[in-house]
């Protein structure tokens, strides 16, 4: 557990530097005791420097090494100052070449020194393959939208002839009145009973339900089916295969001729919100090949299948892809939040085109180190594997038994990530609760299992037994 | 510092529930030795219990008089189970009365059962005049968003004729498409160089560079000048007189005859990232009273100019204003983020409207708390409003012996929230590095400073020493 011992020290030492930036120190606070008014003694006497203190340029050399170091991985051009937080007190704020300066400015670029490590050692550590670099977000809304931003970007300045070529004058001026060229008329396309967020860009792919839209301005933007596949999978292997098809040849047709060009396809690997919606693997690779065809980028939302739960640590992983999604956005179980990518043209051209503040969330981005230690350490993923087959099997069993009780039984072979649909599905999950079950419910009908990844044979047992009484009990 | 710790121990506590939701525990793990494989042994065995136990019907007796508590300042309708996050362990899930499930379902609606006293004793108790609710957001830009997505919701209701009118299939329908009616034609009017974040919504409203905006798509939403004052304003009174009046006229007609009408006016009480723009109390008085003759909602945006930095805690406590805003919306310094409201009719009319799986971070709530504890302790807000005015007086005097190098000094009264503009402005700020001191632009020519809380007089001093020398090294 040295990772959360780590941590935990880490928001210690980064809660100690009140009141300005994501890196926020009190240890020094806690040594002192306050006995006198703060207008006589300040806050941080005897324990801060006394003036600033250069020793290097600065960058110094140190610095520039780490910060070529931290550019492999993170886009470091908005970077203002590598700094060594555990250095830095009160006032001052400290480099890795020893220089100290007062600090007066507000905001972040300041990334610690040891940014390049957490990455590496953390959320690069289980980067989807062919994915070597990360943006960091706080949610997956915002991963979700950053990852919409690098794409309009990157297709806007394929369209100028490239990185190098300069915004004309009409560019930024009609982008300052929300106004094209300067604010491009491309679009993101997303699948039906899709879900990939609530703020403005990301709910104009969202089509799960009115509920999550209503009243919200959208962007029009297109959507496609996603194929609904019947169960039992062997009885309706030609009907699958054609809505299957028929979904790719709708995105084909919505790319070749939306009024506003698509520049991305977003798809979570099961729509998950809206449903518990699976498709083949076949059905992603043929979606990989169109969008690589027609020169749109494939963007993968693992924000719920990612870290474990189907399985494999990336839902995508079962798909044997011919090459990588461009980019992959990961939140929640991961307790941090981003998008990978591995073409260095989705960098954009400029730094602070795809900037904000806080760009994540270092103590969090340390928590799901932490996490990846733990999985590794206890192979929760084959668990996952092994426990959600195991739990599969008992379900069809009990499907059997009570004929249109969990009727569509869908995810074998992939984790615990199954569901089911059940014809009093509110009821159902509400009744759970009595039988001491917590069980959650996805689209219109489906109850979803979404157990954590140290979830065993023996929990299996106590869900299934619960679920027998329950459905008695409807 | 007990908030801290309690700080230290909440994430300690609430990283020991692997690997599900927002609540993570994992001080259970460093209890135990792995020596046996954990496919032969459970991570949780003799540690979780043996099966659920149900005691009461859920929500019990304790867990009811709990949620309507919270309900007083939460919106409690998405809430699925109070949570005893201390009783939680492995894959069981406690209530407040006792009542342990086990957990198999993926997402939030579990706030923590002391979630109510986390938000009184922090984030509401320094809740500005007026407003007594809040809704916790990640980050700057989905608090200005959400915000946003209250005030679309509220107008909509409005229109429909109240909370209680349902919605139309036609809504329900073409909200799926994107299109209205079920996607309002409304909008939000913004001030020109304003910012208020970078995401669709929020970038939409954000007009300070085209850097932050090129090849976006964006909203067709209004916006209005903001007044340019001019310094020193006791010079120029009757020209900036007008230039407010003119913005108001402005932003009147706006309202009156924008083709996506505005359903809410934000604003910054300083424009920030837009070079420190200052606008008078009048001049924000007169939006107050503008908004409210036209129904149109006020939104203060205080993510930058927040929690203490202008000498008040909220920048528009300055205002003293006939009635309070609308939102005011706040991050950074904050450590969390989220906007304030007052009026019960923003809750929208139906639970999920307005949700998201984390609805912020309580453990950032927490160290909020313990950020508002030690302000209060150490008067931090008195300090810098003393501090900031001794800092004006020193900089005054040194714009007097160097004319040009500190022109359009401003923030007289706000703090240490000042600003001045340099004709070397980006060689100046490289500079500074070099005498020590960390400082930043703002706009096209401002240097701003904003050093935090806890800055003295004896650091102005050093950082007027380091000014004049940059200037001298110009």
């Amino acid at each position: 557990m040295s990772a959360l011992r780590t941590l935990s020290r880490r928001t210690a030492t980064s809660s100690s530097r009140l009141i300005s930036s994501r890196f926020v120190p009190v240890s020094p606070l806690s040594r002192r005791t306050f006995s006198v008014s703060a207008s006589k003694m300040g806050l941080f006497d005897g324990i801060e420097p006394s003036a600033p203190s250069i020793k290097t340029e600065i960058p110094g050399p140190k610095a520039k090494e780490q910060i070529a170091d931290l550019d492999k991985v993170f886009d470091t051009r908005a970077l203002n100052m590598l700094t060594d937080y555990k250095a830095s007190i009160g006032n001052y704020i400290a480099d890795p070449d020893g220089n100290v300066l007062l600090d007066v400015p507000a905001l972040g670029n300041f990334p610690p020194n040891d940014w390049a490590e957490v990455l590496r050692s953390g959320i690069l550590k289980v980067a989807p393959k062919g994915l070597d670099q990360v943006f960091t977000a706080m949610a997956g809304s915002d991963a979700n939208e950053t990852a919409y931003k690098a794409a309009f970007m990157w297709k806007r300045q394929q369209q100028r002839g490239g990185h190098h070529v300069e915004f004309t004058e009409e560019e930024l001026t009609s982008s300052m009145n929300n106004q094209s060229p300067g604010a491009s008329e491309l679009s993101i396309l997303s699948f039906r009973t899709a879900f990939h967020g609530r703020l403005f860009g990301s709910l104009s792919t969202t089509r799960s339900k009115p509920i999550h839209k209503l009243d919200i301005p959208a962007f029009d933007w297109p959507q496609a089916t996603f194929p609904l596949l019947k169960y039992p999978l062997e009885e309706h292997v030609e009907e699958n295969r054609k809505a299957e098809q028929d979904s790719l040849a709708e995105v084909e047709h919505l790319i070749q001729t939306w009024h506003l060009p698509p520049c991305a396809v977003i798809v979570e690997p099961i729509q998950s919100e809206g449903g518990d919606n699976h498709a083949s693997p076949e059905f992603f690779r043929g979606l990989r090949e169109l969008t690589k065809k027609h020169g749109v980028l494939l963007i993968v939302d693992e924000v719920q299948t990612g870290v474990g739960a189907t399985g494999k640590f990336w839902a995508h992983d079962h798909w044997d892809l011919p090459s990588p999604p461009d980019m992959v956005t990961f939140s929640k179980k991961a307790q941090t939040a981003g998008y990978y990518y591995g073409n260095p043209e989705l960098r954009p051209n400029k730094p602070y085109r795809q900037f904000n503040t806080w760009m994540g969330d270092p103590a969090r981005a340390i928590l799901f180190r932490a996490i990846v230690e733990e999985i590794e350490k206890h192979d929760l993923v084959s668990q996952t594997a092994r426990v959600g087959d195991y739990l599969y099997g008992k379900l069809a069993a009990l499907g059997e038994k009570y004929p249109g009780q969990f009727s569509n039984l869908r995810g074998k072979g992939q984790g615990t990530f199954i569901a089911f649909d059940n014809p009093k599905r509110d009821e159902f999950v509400k009744k759970a609760k009595s039988f001491g079950i917590n069980i959650g419910g996805s689209g219109a009908s489906a109850v979803r299992l979404r157990p954590m990844l140290t979830f065993e044979e023996k929990h299996a047992d106590i869900l299934v037994e619960a679920l027998e009484k329950i459905v008695n009990s409807l």
